[in-house]
């Protein structure tokens, strides 16, 4: 076997373990920079917004938007350090987007913790929240690239457009699975293809590789969205995860509750009229719900999805050669649908 | 006399007419691009997106800054479109900032409607604000001005801060007259300023030009919004205008409470207290506050005041020769301290 063989067969083992922790590794240095830059961003003479803002980024979350930046930019090659400011910029756009969020949907807790609303109040996390924006912007202006910018400024303008739109098609138990398609695109799916493909555009990378790159984020971003939607039912374990159960209390129209309702048909039509529509939720109710999914095969087609668009992520990095990020990347593939939390 | 110097007297005559019509007429051609580009990008297939942006929008006001950066534009000799683009960002930066406002402060009325939040709920309001706010940034980033881009993009960052401090301030009897300054120099007079140095950037003026005109929109800022809180009292006139009173109502700090509350001194310490700090009003109450004002000269300061900065607004355009442009920013600055509502 020659060396190459040995280093293909090396990665491919190495993405067979479906983690996020390969990645991590090799961005270790980059992120230490994106973070010095992120503690040093979100600084203001006007004391509560550092403070408002150190609570939300500080508690953490796996940063993979700004990972998924770094990698990109690593992987096509960069011999710069602009990537650095993107990821932090991509990290205070979706920042901005979970205070507001975290408003509009009035949530308790957001990574653990209080929600910042709770705290400070809503108009300050409504202020905050545009004061991130705003610096994100700065800090793209940084790098010199117009390109990047655009990429980042539509990103951000379909996510406030999906956000809208899941607004508008709450409580809706007739929800089409394109619809969620459209929804999950936008308020999830864009930033990690924007984060993915500016990184690239920063690294000087082909229009081949951006495209691979805008893609693979575009595809990952609906995988990990579609096994969150199924682990707030618990996924197929029925273990859950610590906020699971929210997204049926909300009477969000998440793609397990789609396809239950569509495969349970009219036999369980009064259930989720009353729990979804009316959100009438009772004991029990949740525990039916997963069970339904379930025997239904509705949780089991919901992986299905999430693990085809995780093979599509996969696929676009087909224009790269073996290497340590491209094993890293496709391991973060898997990842976002092996998970069970 | 020749032909310069009946030139010059001719646009010396239309300056001291001072009101915004002058560059309203000059800017119409200008304008109709502009409005025609607002209205093109708050489009969205999420049709409650444009329906909302709509109501506020269609509404008016003087789209003063639009004005402005399209006149910075003209006086500085630009030969291309990009202040048309540039212009359209910054009316789109100023609803976004209307809409949050609304939410933060719980308005009831915008521009003489129903404020927007109140139709469509207060979450939409946070998102069509950010919707907009996103697509300035795509607006400017057509223009292929990284510069422009810097500019207005930090002033979004303080305005943010500034609306932060002064929800921090509300009520606060010992506000001084430094930190209102600071405040409204934030909220207001960034984004003048950012308008009319953006316009000069994208015309390609000169640096000493680029300066002269952001100095003129934060003077003519502070002029503004210095004039527009004295005329919540009812300014020197005491003829109100038809939302006079809402600063009191809400113990807003303003100006002219900051000077009355300084003038009346250890006498009417527990009337303030009682009004602003607790907001404990009864009927008379504004009357007395604004009769105070006028007995202590506080209303006259106040006006004054605003008058210094308009005065220095004018003088920022002194590196320019006469032109009826320049006329048109003259007679802005005393329009912005001499009308009555």
């Amino acid at each position: 076997m020659d060396t190459a063989n040995i280093e293909k067969t090396r990665y491919a083992e190495t993405s067979s373990k479906a983690d996020v922790n390969a990645l991590v590794r090799l961005c270790e240095a980059d992120m230490a920079s994106v973070n010095a830059t992120i503690t040093e961003r979100m600084q203001s003479d006007v004391s509560i917004i550092p403070a408002l803002a150190e609570h939300l980024i500080s508690a953490g979350g796996k940063r993979l938007r700004p990972l998924l930046c770094v990698a990109a930019a690593r992987i096509a090659g960069t011999t710069n350090a602009h990537h650095h400011k993107l990821s932090a910029a991509v990290e205070f756009i979706h920042t901005a987007t979970l205070l507001h969020d975290d408003v509009v949907d009035s949530s308790q807790l957001r990574r653990g913790k209080v929600a910042a609303h709770l705290i400070w109040g809503a108009p300050s996390s409504v202020l905050v929240g545009d004061f991130l924006f705003a610096r994100a912007f700065e800090l793209m202006v940084e790098t010199d690239s117009l390109q990047a910018l655009g990429i980042l400024s539509k990103a951000a303008g379909v996510i406030a457009e999906g956000e809208v739109l899941q607004l508008m098609k709450a409580y809706d138990v007739g929800l089409s699975e394109a619809i969620y398609i459209d929804i999950i695109s936008a308020k999830t799916a864009a930033l990690f293809a924007a984060a993915s493909e500016s990184g690239a555009v920063a690294a000087g990378a082909s229009v081949e590789k951006q495209k691979a790159l805008r893609d693979y984020g575009m595809n990952l971003g609906l995988a990990f969205q579609i096994q969150d939607d199924a682990l707030d039912y618990g996924g197929t374990a029925a273990s859950l995860g610590k906020n699971a159960g929210d997204d049926f209390a909300e009477g969000k129209a998440t793609l397990p509750l789609i396809l239950a309702i569509a495969a349970t048909g009219e036999a369980e039509k009064d259930f989720w009229h009353r729990t979804v529509s009316l959100r009438q939720q009772q004991e029990g109710d949740f525990a039916r719900a997963q069970a339904l999914m379930i025997e239904s095969g509705a949780m089991a087609q919901t992986i299905d999805r999430a693990k085809v668009y995780a093979r599509k992520a996969k696929d676009a990095l087909k224009v790269f050669g073996a290497s340590e990020w491209k094993a890293a990347l496709e391991a973060l593939a898997d990842y976002s649908v092996e998970r069970t939390k």
